[in-house]
């Protein structure tokens, strides 16, 4: 069978969930940071969802490491449909996450102008905070992909 | 082969395709007659991106047409692959349009209290367009799984 570059249980795989989780780690760190996000639903959904990819990702991250430490292949149907499953789901809610606090965050800068018109209102770090939910994302969307392929090849 | 359910020239597909054209129709229709959306970056958004959705969604079911008709078999990997890459493309962009619709009506819905403070202001038709976008988005991702799945086992 062909080497996919981040299956689980490889160093490309450990990467790609060590990657996850400090993005998603550092996003939830700044939302928390700016003063008055508990207003919004939509950011409390992203610290919600981003803590649900952290623990996902940190989980597989383990894996991987006593993977990589045992010299076991993970590469079974069950435990990739497992996997498959996982990642679906959590890169899903992610990306959603992401989406629509993009959504508020383009209407406080743009539509409604809060950033100009209310000082002290901390739409930098709601911004940056958006940012690293989308980098958590494109990585959990990479995973997501190479275990869709993986479990269709087996 | 196996017979996907959901595949192009087939009825399944042709469902499909047919489904995505008239959720995102409908969604554009319930959000241009909203009164005020062009203030609203993610609702313009939410009309580019459905109709993007109904221009793909319809190009694919005259071509499932086209091979119903002509009894031809759409499953060739070149073929496929464009689907994939289309379908996946319009996937992602409906979802992310949808999404950063959300965030923005249940901001006003929950966070502002904009739908009842503000008489008048269409708050009904905001969600009812998010909710078809969503629909129609289901179809879509269906439909790109099910490529993604045959491009896979091709």
């Amino acid at each position: 069978m062909r080497e996919l570059v981040g299956s689980p249980g490889t160093w490309g795989g450990l990467v790609l969930r060590a990657g996850q989780c400090s993005f998603a780690g550092a996003s939830i760190g700044v939302m928390v940071s700016a003063l008055g996000f508990a207003n919004y639903t939509a950011f409390c959904y992203l610290i919600a969802s981003m803590g649900l990819q952290l623990l996902w990702s940190f989980g597989l991250a383990c894996l991987d490491i006593y993977a990589l430490k045992m010299r076991k292949d993970l590469r079974n149907p069950i435990l990739v449909s497992l996997f498959v499953v996982g990642d679906w789901v959590t890169a899903i809610l992610s990306f959603a996450a992401a989406c629509s606090a993009s959504g508020v965050v383009v209407l406080f800068e743009k539509d409604v102008n809060f950033c100009k018109r209310v000082p002290g209102f901390p739409c930098g770090m709601f911004q940056l905070s958006t940012a690293l939910a989308f980098l958590s994302w494109t990585l959990i969307a990479a995973s997501s992909l190479v275990m869709f392929w993986l479990l269709a090849s087996l």
